[in-house]
């Protein structure tokens, strides 16, 4: 049955052997314990989720955890801080506020530019000294770079990235805090990064359409495809229907990108609209067109969003599907 | 905690019974069994649904569903026919040869200016004939309107479907089906849809941002939002920082829409940009932003995917949390 995930297993380690850095890797890209099992051997020395819930999965695995977001804390947050070593972001007092008592070291987001949540730098050592006034373990600040996502941004972003984390240390420093955390890192400007002490890419162990047109990876880097039979076909119009729609690609396309994914094998198909169960692609001129039927391999555009709507995966070893994987926290929103 | 799904129950049963025509609703909509019985009890004579996946839950609530999609037929769909009374839909004599002794009637899916999946009107005599030939049970004809999304388009869409489903009328009856199902509607087009036997709306029940923006619908018409927190704010962008983002409210957002979604009670606010957990809202000029915690209600853009992303949802009466359903046929690709 099609539509299915299918994950490479000799292209998914060698992605996370070939990473560059101290680790902490984002796990919100996967959402699966045997690849976080996989980074954690290959030497990261903690995980990064998202959110409380990621987290209570990524527990069984790991016993240090960054949730990399401004929490807004409650009872779970509580119960979570007694069973590993927890740390949080934090980008205003009043959150701090709420993490009094929780048991959970905190770094403050910084805005390095992708204008998103954290703070600007200049309001950094206010903060810091509302959260240390708090009684609260301020262990250091994070950012991330979002605005790598855009094309030939990538050293641009990983500089600011540098700014906003060298400035964060000596203030941090300045007040105290001993040889403070500065985690950075997207996986577009990971290579680029200089000054941070941890790194938290995600999307590097499998790749996607997008890190490939922004030349993050090449074809050979990606590990994850959806497996897509052509439904309908038009002559006519040049075009096949495949059965992966939104509802396993996901409906992220940036302004940038070619499409909505690319083809395997077909550099030059172009995925021009998505429903929810069908994908328009418009198939090169000049090249015939698959039959109904027929198997196709998508590399969708942002693969976060995939693994967030699969139960479970396939995962091929030389050309044939060896093993299953659950996605453990598929919707742990 | 937030983010999540809440649906006003007063509204969704108002939704339900307003709705004209003779319907078999698609329920990849909502994929929730409860809301399938009410529109079931309303008057639906069948359902609608976009895979077999779906088709297999919903048989525990119908006996008569329509896989609105042209099916690549297998054991699967062999076994789900001898459950319930099936029809499936086809456009290609390749898929239609694969559904010789599945025991499905057969609908020939029509172009009407989507230009997504199914013939031309043009070829429909052609691909009917080849399948009255294979022996199969051809009941009719169906079509997707989705031309309708787009501003102003919704009655010529509804024009497009008329014409192309009285032409199937005609043909089908010459060639010997009597009285031809010929279903079309999308929510949008529903109320100027003229020929049609039958209709397939599934939005309706919810309606969402997409909606309100194309005037389908009005603010009282919303019956379902995604409750989230403030987690971030910036006075010096005017914007806060919620923690409903493409995974809880999916990153549909069609050109003409003015973000990627609306915020209940605060028209003028527009949601800029989603990530994976975080939702950009620029606040409307001179209204004083909301504080880190509050909560805030967001009608996501396209309805549909949401539904998909979550395992269960609260049900609201009366403005109490009075039960939760669980999405049944969620992931169900």
């Amino acid at each position: 049955m099609t539509p299915t995930v299918r994950i490479d297993l000799a292209r998914l380690d060698a992605n996370i052997a070939a990473q560059p850095g101290r680790l902490r890797p984002h796990v919100k890209t996967h959402k699966i314990l045997e690849i976080a099992r996989r980074q954690l051997a290959a030497g990261a020395h903690g995980l990064t989720v998202a959110t409380v819930g990621e987290a209570e999965v990524f527990a069984e695995v790991c016993d240090d955890i960054f949730i990399a977001y401004p929490v807004w804390a409650d009872k779970r947050l509580r119960d979570l801080a007694g069973r590993v070593r927890l740390s949080v972001g934090c980008d205003s007092l009043a959150a701090a506020e709420r993490l009094v008592g929780v048991g959970a070291a905190v770094l403050i987001e910084l805005d390095s530019g992708h204008h998103r949540s954290g703070v600007p730098v200049g309001e950094l050592e206010s903060l810091a000294t509302g959260i240390l006034d708090l009684g609260l373990d301020l262990r250091g600040a994070f950012t991330f770079p979002g605005h790598s996502y855009a094309p030939g941004g990538q050293e641009a972003a990983a500089r600011d990235e540098d700014r906003a984390l060298s400035a964060a240390g000596q203030i941090l420093r300045a007040l105290g805090v001993t040889d403070p955390v500065l985690s950075g890192g997207s996986t577009p400007s990971a290579r680029y990064s200089q000054v941070a002490t941890e790194r938290r890419p995600g999307v590097y162990v499998f790749n996607d359409a997008q890190q490939l047109e922004l030349g993050t990876c090449d074809w050979a880097g990606i590990a994850l495809t959806v497996l897509a039979t052509v439904v309908s076909r038009r002559e006519d119009l040049h075009q096949i229907i495949l059965d992966a729609g939104s509802k396993i690609l996901g409906s992220d396309r940036p302004a940038w990108a070619s499409g909505f994914g690319r083809v395997k094998g077909v550099p030059d198909a172009r995925i021009t609209a998505l429903s929810e169960h069908h994908g328009t692609v418009a198939w090169p001129a000049g090249k015939s067109l698959p039959q109904v039927g027929e198997h196709v391999a998508v590399v969708p555009n942002h693969v976060c969003l995939v693994l967030n709507l699969v139960d479970e995966v396939e995962v091929v070893e030389s050309g044939r599907v060896t093993q299953r994987w659950r996605v453990a926290a598929r919707g742990r929103n």
